[in-house]
């Protein structure tokens, strides 16, 4: 490698000193560069080869401070000591795949009406926010922006009769983040209670947390509270408004004894996941748990039904007592919600356009409710299937036995439609039929009936 | 209460239904209301309280659906059994403080220059991806939106030499997510190596997850390859481009001895946090060590400091074969940036902004690197300090003897400017003096001579 017979690329958009870099580099690497070999002086290099001496002073520099080669004063450059071979590189990179598949028509229930998506009040919301942004650029507080959290408690005392001030509330980028960060808070001993049937991102995540769960079947008014009480966990997560995918409403007495048991013991708490509970179609929301024992309940919520999934913006309400103890692990987290949305959802509750978007979305998903029912209820009369859940939440329920539920789930198949079971739901299911769960509010009010006759046709 | 002498405030926002449904739901908590106690008919309330019957039929929907009453078919409404007293409610919720200090100067490290950031092309650009963003609506993918991976796959083999493709990136809100999902990844007894002194939030976040650590002391060169090799972790977290905060740039004989170390057993992985690497004032950016063997580097980095600490994006580059293994646990993960974000920013990456930006961010920060420069090299000369760290990154180091630093930071103290001190950055610290780091990111150049000579004003 005496000679130095590179070739530069004088098109390339790579410099030329990058390029007598590499060429060095790679000697060194592939051992054609020697041990404590002398490179050729700054002078004598630029001159054979037609550069500037400043170019090759460029390229000897980089490779002095990645450690290739390294200067003697008054003496040059020479070739450093490389103690391992590096490891071949991998030939090639297998890819993993990213597929989701597409549907003709989802039931899926995380989804929102996309054409309601209050765009233009958002797009202006921001622009202002961004347009006085300067201070919003550095790090902001770990638990959210007092803005946001000031709107946010406000509006949960309006709206979910929830008990608190925005200093016990922590915003996050999506619920699953938030149960990350209260596994965190929570003491490491602690076991939780789930709900069986119930939202199967929550075991999973308190699961890879390493944490002990226990699944509690839920009888006609939510979660068995003597079933708790007998399994020894100190922490039960519950979704007492609207439970999913049941739709049971947790009932006062129930709501009461559940209390009573966080209660009695020291460091037990209720974690009251208050998903969906906007969207009551019979009179006024269901208040909230937390409203009736704000030192026992921890209380999370999420926009992703209000707004948009794809909008990552969740929070939850601790007990003032809990955060006194969790405020200094608080600090080690930084916020995972860019401070301009933060401030923009700020000005969107506090402008008072999320009332009225609310309003808006209850009296649409309302309509399209019925749409479905209208739909679904020849079907259901004429086969004996059971269907329920019409009174909250977004989707509706059809009960009935394995068979005919399997005839639906094939032709389903067939037709290219998403329509999950409630078994899926189950930690471990053992039940005779199943339930199909038509989640209704991303679908079109008119694609609704033909949704529905394909999937019953021949049936 | 058999008379129900209500009085309703017709002027208040709330409902004539919902206050007599409060007013029914109090009477049935305290008491006053005994259990099968029958209500007044619906007609009959009405007539009495001068209200129309489907006012009475909202409030006793209410009531059943919560579970205070009951209803027997044709006969009328009766009071639920609670079994339970209710916990009273707590009389005053104290607050926990929220404060966060303000400083004259503030030489913390994890600012940008405010003036810089690119309001108008972001906002154009979030503009855009807002009015076309109906798409955008639903649940992305949990890793990232592949028009971000990929062009984060572009700009991390052009500008880091970083070897992946789009499907090995993921997308998180932080590095501290990312680290976190990271220990959901890796096997629950794998054990980590840090850097002793270094970012204090990765030990944090990791012990937080229930991790052991192993706090491994740099030498000239960066983390020990040796005592790494014989603590007995899976796991070691570095920072080779850039060292936080000594600065080392790990030469390349020390990279060949770690990922030597990584390779020679499996399950062994190396977490590159790149933190900062953008910023290199002599020649070009060091390259990543992920790039020198894309097996057993798992890459981490973050638009923190290219864009600002309050945009929560981040992103890490796992290896192929880890990913194949933690595919389906990501999957119960929903992403933590917002889908609207991720366009934006890959249209800023795509559309060339973001290498304009990097470019003036470049020379704006090199000059202020030369103002600190002029204005701490007299002092350091005056008082045997030894100024350092200026080659990379976004800060200087000044080293001194304890009592002079002590002397600099009590000025520091009364004149209200913040500057850390490097000794913070040991989980045990028993070093003689100490070393201060001025990060100059944040401040404005016309403030820098200011701040500099106040602090050694007397000194």
């Amino acid at each position: 490698m005496n000679s130095f017979t590179l070739e530069f690329d004088r098109g390339s958009r790579v410099p030329i000193y990058e390029q007598l870099y590499a060429y060095i580099a790679n000697g060194v690497r592939s051992g054609l560069l020697k041990e404590n070999e002398r490179l050729p002086s700054k002078k004598a290099l630029a001159s054979h080869l037609g550069i500037s001496s400043n170019t090759v002073d460029a390229a000897y520099s980089m490779l002095c401070q990645e450690g290739y080669v390294y200067s003697r004063p008054r003496s040059g450059y020479y070739v450093s000591r490389l103690e391992l071979a590096l490891p071949a590189p991998e030939t090639a990179v297998s890819e993993p795949e990213q597929t989701s598949r597409s549907y003709r028509y989802d039931f899926m229930t995380n989804t929102v009406d996309a054409g309601s998506f209050p765009f233009r009040t958002w797009a202006k919301l921001g622009k202002e926010v961004l347009y006085n942004g300067e201070a919003l650029l550095s790090a902001g507080n770990c638990r959210g922006d007092i803005e946001l959290l000031s709107a946010l408690s406000k509006y949960l005392r309006e709206f979910r009769a929830v008990d608190c001030s925005p200093s016990q509330i922590v915003i996050g980028a999506g619920m699953e983040y938030l149960l990350m960060l209260l596994c965190r808070l929570l003491p490491r001993e602690a076991e939780f209670a789930v709900e069986e049937p119930g939202y199967v991102k929550t075991p999973a995540i308190l699961e890879g947390c390493g944490r002990r769960l226990h699944y509690i079947a839920l009888d006609g008014d939510g979660m068995d509270a003597a079933a708790l009480s007998d399994c020894g966990a100190s922490v039960a997560c519950i979704t007492p408004s609207h439970q999913f995918p049941t739709g049971i409403v947790m009932p006062i007495g129930r709501r009461a004894e559940l209390l009573k048991w966080a209660s009695a013991a020291p460091g037990r708490y209720i974690i009251e996941d208050d998903y969906n509970s906007e969207f009551n179609f019979v009179g006024r929301p269901i208040p909230s748990l937390q409203g009736m024992d704000s030192r026992r309940v921890i209380y999370i919520s999420t926009f992703s039904r209000i707004l948009a999934p794809s909008i990552r913006i969740a929070y939850m309400v601790l007990p003032p007592e809990f955060l006194r103890s969790a405020g200094d692990i608080l600090s080690s987290y930084s916020s995972t919600v860019s401070r301009f949305d933060q401030h923009t959802l700020a000005n969107f509750i506090d402008g008072g356009y999320l009332s009225r978007h609310l309003n808006r979305m209850k009296t649409l998903y309302r309509r399209r409710r019925d749409i479905l029912t209208e739909a679904l209820a020849p079907h259901a009369a004429r086969l004996g299937l059971s269907l329920s859940g019409g009174a909250a939440g977004l989707h509706l329920l059809l009960s009935g036995d394995g068979s005919t539920i399997g005839r639906i789930l094939t032709r389903a198949e067939k037709e290219n439609i998403r329509v999950p079971r409630m078994s899926d739901s189950y930690h471990s299911y053992d039940g005779e039929g199943d339930t199909l769960i038509f989640g209704y509010a991303g679908m079109k009010n008119e694609d609704i009936p033909k949704a529905i006759s394909l999937l019953f046709d021949g049936i």
